[in-house]
């Protein structure tokens, strides 16, 4: 083999993300040193590594996967301006620096293959122009679900629908948490064995809150409804608020909370949003446990398609980073359709599940009621069991179909009766509509 | 936009998924001139429909979605060798005359797409290696799982895994037979209902018997293993002989019973078979329903990969045909993976289920204990209810892994009792093991 045909790589990160890659690499090299025609990655070789205290990161335990003759090193420019490095893998995550960086890849006439969701989500647009005017590829199918090729799966598989819908399941952490609160736990004393087993960062606030799903959301959006949305624009809902009393409610109304991130294209506009949800049990999207993600688009000509799989964690990402490289080593070139900007509401009409917690006494029902009529709300369904302790009662009540925005100015009258001891609970109720094909 | 920018497409076959492709295509044409920029397909055109029979596919309803001058025609030729086709869409099915059609477009320079699950099985290997020397693309996701985007999805965003095993339910009429008979009805009724309403055959065989699974599963093992292997060497066994007290059992034991396709490399071979398992109901693949079809990919490092949704029908698999146009006319090429020849091994080791009907007395215990016992095969369960009445006695009884060879041979003793009032039926448990990643 000539050394022009291997395809040479600046690794930016070598951190879980990051040294998984290299072990991968590192195994189909095994492969292929094997005799195994399709594991061909004596192609593909890591040249550079960039990362801060690089002394530290060479005792790493997979360093052992580098060649040698790696070049280490703390200054980014070593690896962006190499003349020996064909491909930039971007593992650092963030904003900035991140995007000066991957700028520079391309400009420099590079690859770039990156895991940055918030980049993707926040400045895709203009990157992937600065990319085809270079000539160059910028790939991202880690920036979403990690190992569950999504983004491939959409970007060639399903171009040929015209997709209204996506959504799924697309934060690890928050489906780690509510999938074990639904095996019986609280928020907090869970959240703290999400920590612990490294699912959850110390300030789990983009997590739990919504942020990094929104973000995945906003990358899926532009690949699958052709949208150009604004992270900032996107509504998210905490799933700090939800607490075992919801899974008791949601299980009887034959459902379970996950949360959930959709988008919807609407006579064109975007109607989306992040937040936990009631999903019922016959949809795929309550499959999922633990750290899974599934993701789930609905199209017009060939109906819902699900995946499903490893969401997070160094060795699925690493999958999602290796195909991408392999695909740029192969020859390979992805299908890219142009997007449009497009706006995004966040008002939804969906039925809802209003969770109150009550102080029990006469006229409870009729002032809730009063307050959903007032906003043009229809009750579906009432329920309130005993077993609670009469001080502090759990009441819930569904809602036919209703604008989210009719129930948000319910809630703030509800908010502000005498016996609602805390701030009423509103989570949407997803739909479950795939259509039969023929 | 100048016309040598159009994409020309000659149809072979305009019946249920050529004329179904017409309507896709027409609608991203509709959407494109309407300013939507992300379905430019007025760059593909239909210029040949080739059919038997054209003054009647002339009339069909789909017939309006095709532009006034289009060529119809009934020799083959005139689309194989017309200047004006950039791409032969092949949808008439069977390895020959497909294959010297196929050849004949390839060695004419033109790209091919094709859903010929079949051709791809048994000719792919020589088909990929024309296309290669001639510079074209042969396309071909719409020959497994229609609709599911399992074919892109592995070869682009998979590649970076070593993929071990692939499992999975790739034929809908079969799930719709056993799904339907989970909820009550035997299978010569259910099978009526199939083929009244257009999901079998008349003649059920290549899907009930596991031949359309097969080709399909080989065509899978190719992209997902790299295993070339030869269809006729994989083992199939018909659901012909599920009956419904075999639901009531599996649901006992925490499982359904499903048409499922397996292939597994185990050091350098590929242990492959199709047939009706027994499948826990915490596998993805107990999920699918109807006429869906589910892929699971297990890969060495991303761990499981589920993909699944509508696979056959005429507009889910549409998607996928013009997905793979669109990907052809957006300059696209798609990772292509080297495989190599591979034995297939039949005999698989796994638990598995033994029902039998015989006529009550004592000893059938000890007598079906016994011959296990000979082949070297221990008893994980026995189970027998009462309500079926003593004449015909349906008994359950389920193996610790076990070769199947083995059970073979126990259950070729064990027909030849006097107790026995019909062939017993063994059937492999699927194993759940999705390991965690991290």
């Amino acid at each position: 083999m000539a050394d022009e045909s291997v395809v040479r790589v600046g690794l930016l990160g070598f951190g879980t993300v990051g040294s998984a890659f290299a072990e991968v690499l590192a195994a189909h090299g095994d492969l292929a040193a094997h005799g195994d025609p399709a594991h061909g990655d004596a192609w593909v070789r890591i040249t550079h590594v960039f990362n801060r205290g690089v002394d530290r990161k060479r005792t790493h335990a997979r360093a052992k996967f580098l060649a040698k003759d790696v070049v280490w090193t703390e200054r980014v420019e070593d690896v962006l301006e190499a003349e020996d490095v064909d491909v930039v893998v971007e593992l650092m995550g963030g904003l900035d620096p991140a995007e000066s960086w991957i700028r520079a890849a391309l400009n420099a006439g590079k690859h770039v293959v990156t895991a940055n969701k918030q980049l993707i989500a926040y400045r895709g647009a203009e990157l992937f122009a600065l990319a085809e005017e270079k000539g160059v590829q910028l790939l991202y199918g880690a920036a979403v679900a990690g190992g569950v090729p999504v983004i491939p799966g959409i970007a060639q598989g399903l171009s040929g629908d015209v997709i209204t819908r996506i959504s799924g399941i697309v934060n690890g952490t928050c489906n780690f948490i509510l999938s074990s609160m639904e095996s019986g736990g609280d928020y907090g004393e869970v959240l703290k064995r999400a920590q612990a087993a490294g699912y959850a960062e110390t300030d789990p606030s983009a997590d739990v809150d919504g942020y990094d799903a929104r973000a995945k959301l906003c990358v899926l959006a532009r690949l699958a409804l052709h949208a150009e949305i604004d992270p900032e624009q996107v509504p998210t809902q905490t799933i700090a608020t939800i607490s075992a009393v919801d899974f008791a409610y949601a299980k009887e109304l034959g459902c379970t909370v996950r949360q959930v991130s959709r988008a919807e294209l609407i006579e064109g506009v975007v109607s989306a949003n992040v937040g936990p949800m009631l999903v019922p049990r016959t949809s795929p999207i309550a499959w999922s446990h633990g750290t899974q993600n599934m993701v789930v688009t609905s199209g017009r000509f060939g109906g819902d398609v699900v995946f499903s799989g490893h969401g997070a964690g160094g060795h699925p990402t690493a999958v999602a980073v290796m195909s991408d490289v392999r695909a740029i080593a192969e020859g390979s070139v992805q299908v890219r359709l142009p997007a449009k900007k497009m706006k995004v509401v966040g008002d939804v009409v969906a039925p809802h599940y209003l969770r109150f917690i009550v102080a029990d006494r006469p006229g409870i029902v009729a002032a809730i009621a009063g307050a959903l009529a007032k906003v043009g709300a229809n009750i579906d369904s009432i329920l309130q069991h005993r077993g609670f302790g009469g001080d502090r009662l759990p009441f819930v009540v569904t809602t036919e179909p209703s604008m989210s925005s009719w129930l948000d100015e319910a809630v703030k009258e509800m908010a502000g009766f005498d016996f609602m001891l805390e701030q009423p609970l509103c989570l949407q109720i997803l739909v479950v509509d795939d259509r039969d094909t023929d």
